[in-house]
């Protein structure tokens, strides 16, 4: 008979983490597992010995298709960098000391690059400790800046949305017959694949964005105005997709050319908004054209009433997979996704080392953006749009899509 | 055989005003109209002879239905105000010499409380000029703040809208296990219809909105801020929602006590903007509490892809049966939803005098705020909750909703 499993998840939510979490819970079930727990708030739980029996929690068909349809982390998420190994050792045996104790064979982490770095430590140490527990990385984040893999379980459902809300944003933009540029700030750090996903509203139906700034390319703030001065001349509407982390030349956000509020995380990274709105000022105070600055902000992470089924799809695999992968004896690994063809689409699994993912950042290739660093090329887009198709209708109940919650 | 009509979309779009717009269209045609014209951008448009036969873009059954699940209005809008009939007859004359060089039998304005000011002059200068054109008001407005009527079209799906994206974003707040602030800014400047719809939210499977505040009631930031205090000594994740036009009981708007930026429109609105962040950012800074501000901007009176039908069945209704009250000699009128059952729900409609709608708004009833002024009355939920029921899926093509685009 099987051990028991443990599972967390970590880092910021996406509307489809919980398709992963049930594709590690069901098919541990399914294979044998004894015990399935759920670190609550991730490695950060569950050294405070806080995990729940998932059995209590799923208790039906039902409750796992409304699992699915659940946006952002069911069992909580944490923010939390082990130390390093040779700095403290405690942890680690505190880790493995809770770990043994509730019988556990595999722990699954489904989180981002951050998150990986988790797995990454924990395997190290399971061979200091000559410990058998398998550690797997389950991969997920909107933002799909993992590497190795050929995109992100979460990716496609934000990109989905965003390009929906691109849609509705530029129908709304051509209302009145006065100029009005419309700038919308979507997440992305470092990596401009969110911001992207823009270009996907263009189409027989729609006149799509007019510009997309990416975090790849410095953003030149007088050609930006510039270019905002010739198109104003074209249309009465414009409307631009920039990226929270567009950065100056010289390095600094531009929304650090203003003022900005400060919040480091524990990864050290800064709290990033307000670049929409510094360059809708901008271009409203030097033009006297009216403005708006839209932040697509949490709503693009949580939007579960707008997933792409591909997306939901996958996430439940890469959970399953690594269940799979686990229980055949892997250790150490991420499962990750493998694009073997583009027309038609289809994406299979393999595991690779967490040590090639953990902490590394994948950007947009310099060649997937125009050369004026104001578009993005079609590559880019015929690599998105598989990601979003289709759809998992909500379950709506008295009107609103009904999710499942976790009562403690 | 009956003359040709006419219709126009005035004022902030919403995400059925098309489906008024095709209201109007199908019936006219129905009940034997000539030409169905549309002016572009509203009266605006009109008075520059700018309009178009809606039969050369509205070409087949599944057009309809696309127009239907267009958001934002196909034909564009104004914000344009006529003037006093005493101080500019010309201007008058020459709308109605366009009229009846265009053989109008009957125009339909579709838009909200100043809007409906137009029908009221035009109406009232038909009189004077003793010309049979009937002139009829069809009733949109997100903000739900008409006069004589039960509720607005347009109003249900952006509650609707409102409700769902707060459930998402109350379960993303709940993701980590340090305490945040998510404070959400609602449209409404007067009247606080759209923020009340956060209400919704709460249920069987969701914790609901901590605190709504509507411009009904002088806003008390010391009261707040304590308020505040309290809660996060209870719980780690706080959400609240705020209208965009809340005072404070000297009569500034919230956002106006730091800085804001200002734009007035024609009809003396300013552009609000930034309430959320101003409490946000004085709670972080006071309390240290890690805080977000969201801003649902103009995302949702466009969300045509989270419609309410029972919105947009209305919406059809209130265009159908304004050409059926013209074409029976009905003018200077608007039509109105009238409750006429609570459970079951049913909703009919009925012709008003235009006189007593126009540039009047409707508030929230302060019996159906709680005492405190931080939440909703149950009779205020019970009103809202029939009017978000049902869906109209979209039409998804490739991966997002599709629409209907006017191509000139």
């Amino acid at each position: 008979m099987r051990g028991n499993v443990i599972v967390g998840q970590s880092g910021g939510p996406t509307s489809v983490i919980n398709s992963s979490l049930v594709g590690v819970y069901k098919t541990a079930k399914d294979r044998g597992a004894g015990k399935v727990y759920g670190m609550l708030h991730g490695i950060k739980g569950l050294l405070d010995r806080k995990y729940v029996d998932l059995s209590e929690h799923i208790k039906s068909d039902l409750d796992i298709d409304l699992l699915k349809r659940t946006p952002s982390s069911f069992l909580g998420s944490c923010r939390y960098k082990l130390p390093e190994i040779r700095d403290n050792t405690e942890i680690y045996d505190k880790i493995f000391d809770i770990l043994e104790e509730l019988e556990i064979e595999a722990f699954f982490y489904i989180g981002g690059n951050d998150s990986m770095d988790t797995i990454k430590k924990l395997s190290d140490y399971a061979i200091l400790r000559s410990s058998d527990i398998k550690f797997m990385g389950v991969p997920k984040t909107i933002d799909n800046d993992l590497a190795m893999t050929d995109h992100t379980p979460g990716y496609g459902s934000a990109a989905k949305y965003i390009a929906a809300a691109m849609k509705e944003v530029i129908r709304d933009g051509l209302v009145y017959d006065y100029p009005t540029i419309t700038i919308v700030e979507i997440m992305g750090r470092n990596a401009g694949w969110l911001t992207a996903a823009s270009a996907l509203a263009a189409g027989e139906d729609c006149e799509g964005v007019d510009m997309i700034f990416l975090p790849e390319v410095p953003f030149d703030i007088d050609k930006f105005m510039a270019r905002v001065t010739d198109l104003a001349k074209k249309q009465s509407s414009i409307v631009i997709a920039v990226s929270e982390g567009v950065k100056v030349a010289d390095g600094r956000y531009v929304f650090e050319l203003k003022d900005h509020v400060e919040y480091v995380d524990a990864f050290g990274h800064k709290q990033l908004q307000g670049t929409a709105k510094f360059l809708a000022d901008k271009i409203g105070s030097e033009f006297g054209i009216k403005t708006r600055a839209i932040e697509l902000s949490t709503l693009q992470r949580c939007a579960a009433h707008m997933t792409s089924r591909v997306d939901i799809t996958e996430a439940f695999q890469v959970g399953g997979a690594a269940v799979k992968a686990a229980f055949e004896g892997e250790t150490g690994k991420v499962v990750v996704l493998d694009r073997i063809s583009e027309d038609p689409y289809i994406c299979t699994t393999s595991c690779q080392d967490v040590h090639k993912i953990a902490n590394i950042e994948k950007k947009v290739p310099l060649e997937w953006i125009t050369k004026d660093g104001t578009y993005v090329a079609d590559e880019l887009i015929h690599y998105i749009r598989p990601l979003i198709q289709a759809e998992l209708s909500p379950m709506m109940v008295d009107g609103l899509p009904r999710h499942l919650r976790m009562r403690r």
